[in-house]
Parts: structure tokens; C-alpha cells; sequence
């Protein structure tokens, strides 16, 4: 999304309002245009365009985001001079009415609604039918000659004036207008009488008299007073702020107060309100969407009180203004050139549009609106790709919840990792392999949390639910580098041995047993009972089309994150240029292998721990020729064993007993091992190329098994390119100790195996020193991999799995803008990666260079990338497309600027 | 110790010695000179000075350390051309003597001793007489007519150079010479006939055949080139390495070889050899100062078989002899310009010089030389102030064990903290405090190792041992920290309840109980059974005239880290300009505040937090009170709270028991905020202003007990100074959060005393990415102070904690040269360091910025911080005159370079 920077507003803001903070439109002329979305809101802006393109809009004018701001500053008093220009912009909007605000005569109401320069859906409320009271309700009766139109009105302003302003909840207004309706015995709200609609304005009245204290405020210059302070602060309410963080939107861009006059689809069956849409938002389709409601106001369609009726319809009860907004909205779209989502209302057969916008859409429909108008010849290639977001793309990547399903939502956690998934109940990484493997039944792993050792139980499950860790929990980076559903931190669950249990919304405690259907939604988080049905989305032509463009625009290579010849074919699919991270560690985990590392860990000597090493040795062959064969033609980049060895080891219990026996030797030895490998801060102790500089026969295995795998598969014809990758380096010597021993076991295998091989040797740049030294790497390293995970980590100074305990408030008091675990921190921890490409292309020009952490899937981490001259990202293989997608939009962008 | 890098003496080497390996001097006249020492080893090049300068000196010549160099990187090989340069050499040799290698006519003998460019005592061997063989021992007999001198030439050179090229023991030719005297009923060597040494050479020759299976060598040439390569290989074996690792002494600078022609000592009553100084090395008095034997080599001084006589004897013994070393000794102290340390050989009446060099002196020694120079106007007050390093002033600083006291040594631990400590052994702090107080009488504190809830305990002893934990352990850091001896990590003691055991040499057990006296050196790592006589030595006028001297050149400014009152003032004796870290932590864990502060962490809400916060307030003033009139008319940097908040909350077991009951609540509760505490990895977790971020009220309780502190003591008239420092920022919004607070409570308090304080508000730099982000950062602070333990922590990605496990690996493999935790990393860590000095002062030109970390104490850190021109630099009390003088050294550096 292109959020603008709090230096681009401010300067925007300071340049135009230091005097003006009030824009009007109407009679066909605006003050604004729709280039001013940042000063007048999206609402604003496209309001006073439609009214410059003679579009018919009910008059009004726009208080602009800076007058907010500039309330939040002043501790939410209004600027000077704001008030003097609002009164004079009414006395112009009555004026261009020919109404009178608060007049007993003929009254002029007003819509006021927020509207900010990025769209935030249901954020912030609207209030219609402002100042309307006693007095101007006869006004509107005079003058429509129609008592039940008046108090619809009225009670309308006063529920949704009590709810936005005065903070009633609305469930109190319904409660009286339920109580009304069983009274008189009608069941629609159009079935009451003027009569009724009256008697609910008073009992109305009475209950903010009662909750409030204080009688319901008549005066309509306070009304309008009121309802745009309520505005203004609905821009600070918790769901905006909530919404605004999940988007990575900046909590300073405040926003616009739209007072319009109103117009009324209320007024009888000649009347009516709807929203539409200029092609299809759910699958592109290009044909005109929506739906109305005769008699009614907007949020009638929106509160889904009644069915709104198709828009097609709408061509044979009210052909003419049907036909009107026909060709309103071709030119809409043809002016925007975008997709738009309208809404309007039809006043006695009088259509007026109320709002137009660029429409949201689903991925598919994205895409396909996207190859559509280059095909239409509306948009270029470049411009139809920056019409994506790329994130969007997952969406058409996994499996998906239909969405006509009915289902039944136990729970909500994180949505750890998009996609669905659903199968039963296991509790163990044993159960969800047997279950899989004998059984041939999908599972999914309920864990509290994952370790690595549940890694081949993960594999096995089709989906995985924990109940404690975040967004970065190994659950959660576990599966996304799988591409493997995921919901995490589910803590409403409570596990017990074979079951679990979840309280309903009513209290009632749920019980689901192991073998117990659930599905999982792990783009939602939510956690659902039984077996949903599952939908997988075709990439169809217009997406092989579409991607095409994007991989004829971008600089940047994409590799992919994949540990298994499974996952490595995956990725290719998706578009995959090589792999730019294969974690050899996740090939110690398997079954048969666990024992022999943890023979390795415990060997007393070096001879010992050899013996244990040779074991493996075939095993890693064997998994490089794997993904040697997926990736054949393609650069593999292996990084060598990185995590501490005591990961390897159990951590305590029946699991320590089991293990002591198996390796034949005393619990208590087992356990002294196992504290003597303790360590304080792990995260900063023996791991990575660490372990080499004390235990050389590791990497040198690793080594061995690597050009082994490559020697037999290149003899066989196949295109192998090796690249082995030193984690954790940080020092010069690091890398010169440990490449001395890969390229004479290079040396030795194509000696002994007559073979030639293409590789290179090169590092990890993770730790901050290894890119405050990269002067010095360069001149050793054959390319370089930011590993921008734990590069964050030790900028930052924060434990990714400790962080959950500030991390939140951080972000809730704005003191950061977006989780760096997400999106790389371009100021601090990119200033970092800048240094060492400038400083390694300084020593070695054509420095492969390219980035391996979780950020080589994220978008705005990837538009970074492709400015600071990265060769390639590399992110999991469901994220592929993704990364194409924003590497493309990233050279666009640079373009523009 | 000024050390050449790497690239320097490679330089050197390169330029002259392509082609030339080795060097003659002898007739007056040396190819080398003193400024060689890189090439030729200080030994070498101070033989062809003293040559140049016609002092005799037996001639010879020196293979340079570029051949050495050479030998290492060619596998152990000669490089090409120097045997034939050697050949030569040796036809010289034989011409300046008129003497024949391997001649049985007039045979000579040399001398074969290794010298590198750095002084490494006692590292590397001496091989004397070689050359000999039973002809050529004939021919000795023939030419001197002395058969009891060829034959004691001979039986030394068998044992010497069985001992260094054969590596055969020399205890196994000291039995044989004990069991020949006893056979003989003689007590001396030299009591033993011509026979008995002739019977000596034949009975050690068939030792080394049974040993090595082959015939003693018998070829001169071969001898000496073995007599070579041993040389070469010495400057590798296990002790050299330790020492260099030790004194921060590169590992690729090499060693020279000297070959020199045999003078005897050993010829009689005439003859003689001794060592000597210029001046007293003990005391720095200006006297000859030394020892000699008669009839005797000089290896029968060093290893003490004869007790030597003073010096001053000689003058009656052979007053000839005397009066010429007396006129040599004074020119070569002029010559060099130096104290000198003076090797000679008195061969019938004769006198030789053999070596001289700078001489090793006591701290003492050296302040007083120092000055001494001056006064007699040999030096300048600059060349002065480089004559004493730095370090050494900790021996005059802290009380010392007697050196003339007989002790007891029980095992050996880390010298942790330096000086002396004499105590009742106990067992915890808590005792440690009680006998203290009660009895008035003085402990040795003995842990397993010690935690935060230690420090009291701490205090109130004199010394603390622990059985566990490096250099930088919790007991060595905070006995620094207070000037207090500390030995750690001494793994030979064993702990149990009321005692602890060690094994003494003969394997017996020796069983130490609660009670019994203890003394520990800090200073060399040895702990001693009973109480050693301590001395403290005096800081004279010299001490205070040399510090002097140091102020003058300075520019840095040299603070302290104290936390209480008493420090401050040690701090401020010994020349402290201000404290630079008052770490506020250290107060929390006092027997009344710990339970408060565990109140404050267990308040489930923020009312309840301020309540326990407002009762450690008066407490925390009453702190500050303490410090600023300590230091009144001084700058005192406050850091606020930093550690996490777990730190104060027990760890398990019984103390857990008490603390639930003291704090009326269940152990269960306890436990489980103990384990909602607990973190992955507490050094990048929640703590320092992440606690202020989540926890405001905290830095606000002691932003107020500052300001109310040094308000009161303002308005009683005295200048007080606080800086606050805010810990651990990473982000400009941590900064902008804490300090608005910070200067809101500070505005309160001057308003309501209605008083002015200045004050400063700034931030540690810790934090890789603040060092990043410093041109953000220095908008907002006023000051920066480097946090380099953390800083080098995150940088390197090392944890203190746990680095334990590998670093010791790569000092040994010289991956590091220095422990980046004792000096400044000044590649990288001082990379991030300049860019954050260069960044911050781009923005604010006076930014004051100082380090506080524990490099503030650590002369190639301060003269670091010079060069990248900081204000001020802050270490433990005990180390700011060791920080006065390193700084002034840098000074002076800098304007050398």
C-alpha cells in the first residue's frame, strides 16, 4: 500500500492550510481535486472531482485532515479561524440548497462523515440527517408534505447521533424499535406509521435523557459541532488504530469531516439507495455490480436489515435514473481509470452520487481487472502492475475456506500462515507422522507450542494450531516457510493429554477430543469445528499473463527458502530462480538421524564425534541430491549448521530417560551434557560457524556430502551449482578457517571423481560487525546472503522470542511504525545492509549479493531490496509470486520517483 | 605495550630481506642496528648496536625473523638460500675469531639463543658451547690446557641441548649429575674433577639413546641447524602463546636466532658471568643493581643451583673487569636512553657484554625512573609519561602481599580483580554481613559464583573466590567495579556446605572451613591458606608529580563508574572528573528495598505499582543525596533502571518459599510471575527503557527522587550536576518518550523548590542501531555515553554469558587477537562507534559524548577514544589514574604518528 510519510503530509498540510481549512463543493465547481487526498480525505477529494466532471452531487464542503491534526495538537480544541469558515461554508451550502440549517421553514440537513487519505473500511461512522429537531421536523414535513419521511428522519439522526456522538450503544435504539414493532405487529421498519416513527423519536429521547443525564441536544449548530469533534476522534478510536497497525498504515495522517447536504431515498417508492460496483469485486468479471433498496437510507443496505435487490433490477423500477448511473459509471471508471465502487441515492427519481472510490477486490479479480483494462487499452502493462498487491497473490496460492460455507468458529489465534486446512485432532509429532503414514488421514498438529523436534510431525499434519507464540513463533515461521496453514497463539485453548477445550461465546465449555474433524483458516486465525469445505484456486492464463509482465519488468532474481526436493519443486513452479536457503539443520531431525547427531554431540573426542559424523554423511548426500535434481540448472545455496547443538539434546523428563536409553548411556550423564550445553542468551552462544571453529569435522561432513552429491549428479549430466554458505560470520577469520576446509574437500572430490563442479563459497551477513567489516569479507566471500532475521535481532537488540512483551506496546504508542521482524527497518537495520553492498562492491564489483530471511517475501522488505542493488531475494516458495510481483513494481516505482 | 600490527612488520620484512636472511656483527662493525628490532629480534638488534658502539661483544650473527616467518609458512622448510647465507656467515664467524667450527684443533663453540621484537621472558631456550664433540673437546683441552673446563662445556651443552632439541627432560640428567656427586660425596658442580664430567658427557650420551633410540649428534653443522629449527619452532610451543595471548603480543611477528661465538665464564677463577641493571628494577633507585658468580655459565645464575653475589663484590673480586662494566653500563643507559638490563661473560679477566635491553621494572620502579630521567634532564616529561605503561599503576593502587612473606598457595584461579585480601572464610552474603557488622572482623566471600542478590555480601567482605565464571563473571565485573580483589573460576576448590576442599600437590586433601583465614591475590590468581602479610603501598611525591605530568598533556577527561558514596570518593582521590555511570540497580537490592521492588514487579496494576514505587523514592533520593555531595561541583551520569525486571526475583527453592511468604502471597502465584518473566535470552529481552516503554512510572519515581535530591542540595548551596542517561535506546521514539517525562518531573520540581538545577538528559549508545540512527538521536540527547559491553555484545552477536564456550578457541587460533570484551574492537565496534560520534555531531557539533562501558579503564580502548575524539572516558575507581595516563599517552601518539 503507498502510505504516505509524515514529512509528505506535513509539507502538503503546511503549504495550503495554514489559513484554509474548509473546501466547498457544489453547483458544478469544487475547491478541491482528486489530487488532494492527503489534504481532504479520499472521500473529499473524489467528492469535489465528481462535482468538477458535473456529476450530479449533493452539495457540501470538507474540513480538511490538517484542521485534525491540528485538533490532536491542540488537545482537541479546533483551530482558530475554523470555526468563522465553517459558518461561512453553511451559509454557502444553504445558499446552493436554497435551505436553511435549523430553519422551522425549510430545513437543510446534512450527511457528516470522516474520510481519510487511505481508506479504512468501517473504521469511523457516519452521521446523516443532522439538524433535524422539533422545529425542523414540521419544516420537513411543510415542505415534503410527507410526516412519515420527516420522522424516519428524525429517528435515524437520533439513533445514529446518540451511538456516534454521545456513545449509546445502538443495541438500546433497537431494543425500543424491536419492542414498537411487536407492539404494532409489523415486521419491517417501512411498515411503521408516521405515528409510530414519532412516538419513537420521543421514547427515543427519553432514553439519551435517561443515560446521559442531559436532554438530547436540538440546537443543529451544536449538532454539527459535536458530530465533528466525534469524527475527529473516531480517527484515534481502538478499531482505527488496531486496523490502521494491521495495515501499516501511519496513525498521523488524521482525517477529513465531509458535511453534505443531504439528499433522501427515504422519501417513498420513487426513492432508493444503493452501492455499486464497475465490474465484478469478487472475480473481475466486467459487468456492473451492486445492490439497492427502494426507500431507504444507506445504511439500510449496509446494516443488512432488509435484502437489497440486485442492481439489474434496478433498470425496471427507476429505468431513468438506472440509465443515468449506466452512464455515470463508465465514466467514472474511464476518468479514474480503475475500477470504482459507488454509492448513490435516488431522491424522487433524482439520482445523486454519494461517493466514488477506487473498489476493493479480491486477488482474482485483481488480476484479471488488472490484464482486462491493458486488454481494454485503459492501462499499461506497468501501470496493471502496480494495480496488484502483491501480498494479495497469497490468497490465490493456498487452499481456501469456500466462502458460501457455514461454519462454526471455535476460536480465533494469529494467522500465522495463510491458506486452510482441515483434518483431525492429533497432539503429538509422532501421532500426526503415524497418523499420515498408516492411516493415509489428514491431521492437524495441536502443540501449546513447536519445537524442532515436532518439525517431521509438522511436515506430516496439514496444518498446525498452537496455543501460546506469535506472528515469529516456530510454529508459525516454520509453516510459512513451508507454506503450511498455521494459527498460533491460540490462547483460548486449553490442552489437556488427548483433548482440548474452548469455551464458547456463550460460556459453554466445547470439548474436542484427539480424532475430532477441525479446520483451520490460517489467513483469519480462526479455528472451526469439523470438516469445512476447502476451495483451490486455479492460477489461471490471465495470472500466467500477468506474472509474465511483472518477470519482463523486474531486476531482481527470486530464489526461494526450501529445505526438501518437495518444497524445491514447489517453488520452481511458482517461479522459483534457484535457492537462495537450504537449512541443512531441519535434515537432523528425522528419525533415524536425531540418534546419530545426539551420538555426535556426546562423543567425548574428536575421533568419537567422526565416527558419528561419517554415519550421516550418506543421509546428507542423499538430501543434497534431492534438491540438487528439483533445482537442476539452478544455483542452490546450502548454508552449513547453524543452531546451537543443544537444540539436538531433549530438554528434560520422560523424553531424557527414553534418549538416555537409546544412546546407552546414564540419565545423569545425559543430563550433565545437557547443562553443560545451557546457555544464558543462545541466541548470542556456540552456534553457526562457532561450532566449525571448535568442531571442524561438522562442516567439513557437510562439505563432503555436499560436492559427493554434486560429483555423481554431474557425472549423470545434470547442471548442479553449489553454493555453500558459512552462517553466523563475524569476523574475517571466521571465514577464512572454515572456506580453507570446503575447497579442499572441493579439491578432493573432483580429483577423486574426475569431475568438474561450479561452486562457490560464501557467507551469511547476519551478525552487525560481519557488515560493519564487509571490506574485509568481500575480499574472501564469493557472495553474500542477508540473514535480516537475526541481522534484526542484534540491531534491534531484541530476542524475536522475547520480544511479545514490549513489542506490542511499541507499536501501540506509535514509537514503532511497523514490526521490523515484518518489513525491514529501512533507517537502522538497512542502513547496515547499504554499508556492506557498498563496501563489498568496493573490494569485489560483481559481489553476488542477496537476502534469505523471512523479509525476501515481504513487499515493501523486497522494494528496499531492489533500490539498495541486491542480485536476488529469496523467501519461502509460497511467497514466489509475491516477491516477482513486488520486484516488478519495485523498478516501477523507482521509475516515478 | 606498543605492538606492531601485522601489516607493519610485514612491510618491513618485505623491503629488506628478499634476499638477505642473516646479519653479522663482531671486529667493531654489525650489518644491523638498534631500529632492526622487527627484523632482527630485540636481541639481535641491540648486539649489533652495542657492536657498532665498540663495546665487546663476542661476534656472531642473527637470522632475522622474516626466515622464521618463512619456516612457518613453507611447512617447517628453510626458506631457499638461507643454509648457504648461514654457511657464510659461519666462515666469517670463523675468520673474526681465528677459531674452526668443528675444529679438533682450535674448535669453536657458539651460542645459539632465540630474540624476537617483543620481550617474551623465559619463552624460548638457550643452547650454550654447541659446536662440541669429543674432538673438538680435544682440541678445547689442547687450546686452554683445561680439561675440567671442555669437559663441564660439554656435559651443559648435552643436557642443554638434549632439553630444547630433544625435548628430553632435564630432570633425567639432574638425577644422573645428583647420583655422580653422591657417588663422589660432593655437594657443589664445581667441587667435580675433570673425570667425573668426562664420565658425566658418556653416561648422559647413552641417556639420550635410550630415549631417542639414536646416537647423540655429533656434527656441528647438523647441531646447529637442529639448534635453529628449535629456535623457530619455539616461538610456537604452548607457553610462548599463552604469554602472548596474555600481553596482547601478535602471533605472526616471529623470532630471531642468534648464533654467537663462545665466551667462557667457566674458565676459572678468572672468569665469571651475571646479570645486571642500571638502575634498581624493584625500587627505581639510582644504583647498579645485580648479580655474578665466578667460574660459572650463565645459565648457573638463572636456575639458582649457586646462590649468585651482589654485584658491587665484583668490584673486589675483578676490579678490572668491574670498572670497565661500570663505564659500559653508564654509556648504555645514556645510548638507550633507558634503564638498562645487562647479560656479561668474564672470560679470564675479560670482560663481554652479551646482551642488553630495556629493563622489566616495578610499577614503582618505573614512576620513579621515570622522573628521575627527567630531573637529570635524559628524558623529556613526554618521553616520561610513555616510560610507564599504563596497566602497571593497579600495583601501586591496591594493598599487595608482602613479597617477602612465606606463604602457603592452596590452587590457582583467574586474577579476576587485583590487590590482596585477607579473611575469615564464609560461605554467603548474608554471613558475609553479619560477621562484618557484628564482629567487626574481615572475610573472603566463597560462591559458586555470585548473582546480583550477592552485592551486599560483596561489600562487606574483602575479597570474593568463586568457583565458577570467567574474567568478565558477574564477581569479577563487580569486584572491579569496586576496587575489590577478586579470584574466579578457581575450579580446584569444591565447595560444600560449611567448608570447602582442594587437593594440594601430593594429592592430599585439604579441608577449608567457615571460619578459618584465607588470603587471596587478586593480582596473580592465587589463593592462600592463612593470613599473608598485605602491605599498601604509598602513593609518593613522584606518583603525584608523574600524574601531573599526564593532566597537562591529556584532552580526554576521565570519569568514574560509582554507585554509592564511597566509590564516588575513592574515585574523586584518585583525580575522577565526574562520575560517567551510576548504575541505579545496584540500590534496589538493599534488605529493605528488594522487598519493595518485588512488590512494585508483582502489582498486578499500575496503581498498585506507583504505591510500592512511591516508597523506594525517599530511599532513592537519600542515594543520590550521597553521590552528588560526593562529587558536588561535578557531572554525575545517573543511568536509570536497566536490568529486566526478573533480576530481582528469586530463582527457586527455599528463597522462593521465603519471598512468597514475606510478600504475602502463594509460591504458586510467585512461581508463575517468576515463569511469565522468564525469558529466551534475557540480554535481548525486556529491559533497560523497553521497562519505561511498558512501565512509565518506574524512570518517573526516579526522575523525581534526582530532581528533589539535587534540589535540596542546591538550595544548601552546593553545585550539582545530573545527567540523566536513559539505557538501551535503539529508537528515536524511546528517547523522545522517556525524556518528555523526564523534564515535565524535572520542570515540577524546579517550579515547587523554586530552585534552578542544571541538568542534562541523553542516552546510552548500546544498541547497534542506535549507533545507526545517531543523526536522529542527537536532536534529542544531550549527551551520548557508549555502553561498549553491550555494544560489543550485540556487534560481535556474542554473549557475554556464554561466550566462554568458544572465544577461548578463537584466541588460541588466533581468529581474535584480543578478547574484544577487554579491548575496544576498534574494526568494527569502533566502526559503529565513529559513525555514531561522526552522524551525532553532523547534527549537534557539541554533543558530549563518553564511554562507560568496562573498555573506559582499558589504555588501547582510551587511546581510541581519543583518536575518535570523545570527551570523557568512565571506569571503576581503581582505574582512573591508569585511565589519566593512557590518555595522556595517546596524546602523544597522536602526535608521533
Amino acid at each position: 500500500m503507498a502510505v504516505m510519510t509524515e514529512g509528505q503530509s506535513r509539507k502538503e498540510g503546511n503549504m495550503n492550510t495554514t489559513k484554509k481549512y474548509v473546501y466547498f463543493f457544489g453547483n458544478g465547481k469544487a475547491e478541491g481535486t482528486r489530487d488532494q487526498r492527503l489534504l481532504l480525505g479520499g472521500k473529499g477529494a473524489n467528492l469535489a472531482e465528481m462535482t468538477n466532471l458535473g456529476i450530479p452531487v449533493p452539495p457540501g464542503f470538507t474540513i480538511s485532515t490538517v484542521a485534525c491534526k491540528e485538533f490532536y495538537a491542540q488537545n482537541s480544541q479546533w483551530p482558530a479561524g475554523l470555526e468563522a469558515e465553517m459558518s461561512e461554508n453553511l451559509k454557502r451550502l444553504e445558499q446552493a440548497t436554497g435551505k436553511k440549517f435549523g430553519s422551522t421553514d425549510n430545513p437543510l440537513l446534512v450527511s457528516v462523515r470522516s474520510g481519510a487519505s487511505v481508506s479504512l473500511p468501517g473504521m469511523m461512522d457516519t452521521i446523516l440527517n443532522l439538524g433535524i429537531n422539533d422545529d425542523a421536523a414540521k419544516g420537513l414535513i411543510q415542505k415534503s408534505g410527507n410526516e412519515r419521511f420527516a420522522y424516519d428522519a428524525y429517528r435515524r439522526f437520533i439513533q445514529m447521533f446518540s451511538n456516534v456522538v454521545l456513545e449509546i450503544d445502538h443495541h438500546n435504539f433497537e431494543h425500543i424499535l424491536k419492542a414498537k414493532k411487536a407492539k404494532l405487529k409489523v415486521t419491517e421498519d417501512t411498515q411503521l406509521s408516521a405515528q409510530a416513527l414519532k412516538e419513537l423519536v420521543k421514547e427515543y429521547k427519553e432514553l439519551v435523557k435517561k443515560i446521559t443525564k442531559k436532554s438530547f441536544p436540538d440546537d443543529p449548530q451544536q449538532q454539527l459541532k459535536l458530530a465533528c469533534n466525534a469524527v475527529f476522534k473516531s480517527w484515534n478510536n481502538d478499531r482505527a488504530i488496531i486496523y490502521r497497525n494491521a495495515s501499516k498504515i501511519p496513525h498521523d495522517l488524521g482525517t477529513g469531516v465531509n458535511v453534505q447536504s443531504m439528499v433522501f431515498g427515504n422519501m417513498g417508492e420513487t426513492s432508493g439507495t444503493g452501492v455499486a460496483f464497475t465490474r465484478d469485486p469478487g472475480t473481475g468479471e466486467h459487468k456492473f455490480f451492486g445492490e439497492f433498496l427502494v426507500n431507504a437510507q444507506g445504511e439500510d443496505v449496509v446494516a443488512g436489515i432488509r435484502t437489497p435487490n440486485p442492481i439489474s433490477q434496478l433498470k425496471q423500477v427507476l429505468p431513468g435514473a438506472y440509465a443515468e448511473l449506466e452512464t455515470i459509471y463508465q465514466r467514472l471508471e474511464k476518468h479514474f481509470r480503475d475500477m470504482q465502487d459507488l454509492e448513490f441515492t435516488i431522491e424522487d427519481k433524482k439520482l445523486f452520487l454519494l461517493q466514488t472510490r477506487n473498489g476493493k477486490r479480491s486477488a482474482a479479480a485483481a488480476v484479471k481487472i488488472a490484464c482486462d483494462m491493458v486488454k481494454e487499452g485503459m492501462i499499461s502493462k506497468e501501470e496493471a502492475i502496480l494495480r496488484v498487491q502483491p501480498e494479495q497473490l497469497d490468497q490465490l496460492l493456498h487452499p481456501t475456506i469456500d466462502t458460501k460455507a457455514k461454519v462454526s468458529v471455535l476460536a480465533k489465534g494469529l494467522p500465522a500462515s495463510p491458506g486452510a486446512a482441515v483434518g483431525r485432532v492429533v497432539f503429538t509429532a509422532q501421532d500426526a507422522i503415524e497418523t499420515a503414514e498408516e492411516k493415509g488421514e489428514k491431521t492437524i498438529l495441536v502443540r501449546r507450542e513447536t519445537s524442532p523436534e515436532d518439525v517431521g510431525g509438522m511436515i506430516a499434519a496439514e496444518g498446525i494450531l498452537t496455543a501460546t507464540g506469535g506472528m515469529t513463533s516456530h510454529a508459525a515461521v516454520v509453516a510459512r516457510g513451508m507454506g503450511k496453514c498455521c494459527v498460533a497463539g491460540c490462547g483460548a485453548i486449553h490442552i489437556e493429554a488427548n483433548y482440548f477445550t474452548v469455551q464458547d461465546k456463550t460460556g459453554k465449555t466445547i470439548k474436542v477430543k484427539e480424532g475430532d474433524f477441525i479446520t483451520l483458516n490460517g489467513s483469519t486465525g480462526e479455528v472451526i469445528l469439523g470438516e469445512a469445505k476447502l476451495v483451490t484456486p486455479e492460477l489461471g492464463s490471465d495470472f500466467k499473463l500477468f506474472m509474465g509482465w511483472a518477470d519482463d519488468i523486474r531486476r531482481l532474481r527470486v530464489r526461494t527458502n526450501a529445505d526438501t526436493p518437495e518444497d524445491s519443486k514447489i517453488a520452481r513452479n511458482f517461479g522459483a530462480e534457484g535457492i537462495g536457503l537450504c537449512r541443512t539443520e531441519h535434515m537432523f531431525f528425522g528419525e533415524n538421524r536425531l540418534k546419530i547427531v545426539r551420538e555426535m554431540i556426546l562423543a567425548d573426542n574428536e575421533k568419537e564425534r567422526i565416527k558419528a559424523l561419517n554415519k550421516l554423511e550418506p543421509m546428507q548426500k542423499g538430501d543434497f541430491k534431492g534438491i540438487f535434481k528439483a533445482m537442476a540448472g539452478l544455483p542452490v545455496t546450502i548454508r552449513l549448521l547453524d543452531p546451537p547443538l543443544h537444540e539436538f539434546l531433549p530438554k528434560g523428563g520422560a523424553e531424557l530417560k527414553k534418549v538416555a536409553k537409546d544412546l546407552k548411556i546414564s540419565i545423569k550423564e545425559l543430563e550433565k551434557k545437557v547443562l553443560s550445553l545451557h546457555e544464558v542468551n543462545p541466541m548470542l552462544g556456540h552456534r553457526g560457524c562457532r561450532l566449525a571453529v571448535t568442531y571442524p569435522e561438522i562442516y567439513k561432513m557437510q562439505a563432503k556430502a555436499i560436492f559427493e552429491a554434486a560429483a555423481e549428479l554431474t557425472k549423470e549430466g545434470l547442471r548442479v551449482v553449489p553454493e555453500v554458505m558459512i552462517p553466523l560470520v563475524g569476523m574475517i577469520g571466521e571465514l577464512t578457517f572454515t572456506k580453507k576446509d570446503i575447497i579442499q574437500i572441493a579439491d578432493e572430490v573432483m580429483a577423486q571423481r574426475k569431475v568438474k563442479i561450479e561452486y562457490l563459497v560464501g557467507t551469511m551477513i547476519e551478525i552487525p560487525r560481519a557488515a560493519l567489516i564487509s571490506q574485509e569479507l568481500a575480499k574472501e566471500a564469493e557472495f553474500y546472503s542477508f540473514g535480516t532475521n537475526d541481522l534484526t535481532q542484534m540491531a534491534f537488540g531484541f530476542s524475536r522470542d522475547d520480544v511479545g512483551k514490549f513489542l506490542p506496546y511499541y507499536i501501540d504508542k506509535g514509537l514503532l511504525k511497523v514490526d521490523p521482524f515484518v518489513s525491514i527497518d529501512q533507517v537502522g537495520v538497512g542502513s547496515l545492509i547499504e554499508l556492506a553492498v557498498t563496501k563489498g562492491r568496493a573490494v569485489k564489483p560483481n559481489l553476488k549479493i542477496g537476502i534469505c530471511g523471512e523479509h525476501g517475501g515481504d513487499p515493501s522488505s523486497i522494494e528496499f531490496c531492489h533500490r539498495v542493488k541486491l542480485d536476488y531475494v529469496s523467501c519461502s516458495p509460497f511467497r514466489v509470486p509475491i516477491a516477482r510481483l513486488a520486484a516488478a513494481q519495485a523498478v516501477l516505482k523507482e521509475k516515478k520517483a
